[in-house]
């Protein structure tokens, strides 16, 4: 039995992520290849209890810091608990971001350095990297549209930050990309889901 | 106005450790020095959010790393939100229990390295250190004693490992004592809370 293949979307809040996880999902069972669909923060029991105290609009919200470092313990228990055992069974895992939203996130557009996001992820789950990365990218008004459709105008703390901000981060998205050519497909996602869906089909065939 | 003095007691369960941080601060206020109670895990609202995650008894527990993850998520949030504005202030600040409780528990004792546990501190919070750090030290069968009182068998999700592992936590403890002697006051805890406290009075003498 071979060890399952790990791939993780990632983009900015709108770029139709969770649908193409969700489509490659589908794709991937009708090839009869047993897949788990997960998403960060969350994934598991710990990892969505921490999940709550970061997206909830409560209390003061978190410093930069101790941001970084509870998305950090989430994916530790995730990457723990569902991940590598999954992995380690024979099943493929499709995830709804890893760490490099928090390197987008927290880091570029954030207030920590590359350096430190990487090193507690190493810290947390011994640096573990998707075999493939999907950077689904859209124009900023096609994602405010679908955002707007979508929440009907609530978004959590993270979604709710500035404009300038989720352009930063989206920069910094491509940025990782680009220095990581290798590990990453960025796909056009300013189409249909189904155009998407296709360009992503085309990326993972060498996985398949 | 002058920068207040931060002063952490650490030790084992049940060493007598939160009573010593009381009376500190009322021997302070009676000076009419202002100080500030405060522990951890905890101290902030988002802190003891944290608290609640890392020593309920339910659900699966954390893996040590992000036990480690979160407890310096913690101590970020309280470092920021609480403890330097009230340093910066001029007040004092007694906390039960801190960076040196990670180094011991998540650290020696547990499954992660000192070096890795610093790293942590040093990105959640910058590294800060008290200015004197009292270990207050028991012996087992005293602290078995006052923890039979206190919790009536009823103890957290740390409290309540193995004898073995408390073992290696009042080692590592003293370990880390002797290589920061500067910072370090070590305090005989087998004695009444009074005879403790005069003691304890010795050693802050110097930041009087």
């Amino acid at each position: 039995m071979s060890t399952g293949r790990f791939i993780a979307f990632e983009g900015g809040e709108g770029a139709g992520k969770s649908t193409q996880a969700r489509l490659l999902v589908d794709a991937l069972r009708q090839r009869v290849i047993e897949a788990v669909l997960t998403r960060e923060p969350g994934g598991t029991g710990g990892a969505e209890a921490i999940r709550k105290l970061l997206l909830a609009n409560e209390g003061e919200g978190w410093n930069w810091r101790a941001e970084a470092l509870l998305f950090a313990a989430a994916r530790s228990d995730h990457v723990e608990r569902l991940i590598r055992p999954a992995l380690a069974s024979g099943r493929w895992v499709i995830c709804d971001r890893f760490v490099d939203s928090s390197r987008a996130y927290q880091g570029g557009a954030g207030g920590l350095s590359d350096q430190d996001i990487c090193k507690l992820h190493q810290i947390g789950s011994n640096g573990l990297l998707p075999d493939l990365t999907v950077l689904v990218t859209v124009a900023p008004e096609i994602a405010e549209q679908r955002l707007t459709v979508r929440d009907a105008g609530v978004s959590d703390r993270i979604g709710a930050r500035p404009r300038d901000y989720h352009v930063s981060v989206a920069a910094a998205f491509v940025r990782i990309a680009q220095e990581e050519p290798d590990r990453f497909a960025v796909v056009d996602g300013n189409g249909t889901a189904e155009a998407t869906h296709a360009l992503i089909m085309q990326a993972i065939e060498r996985l398949l």
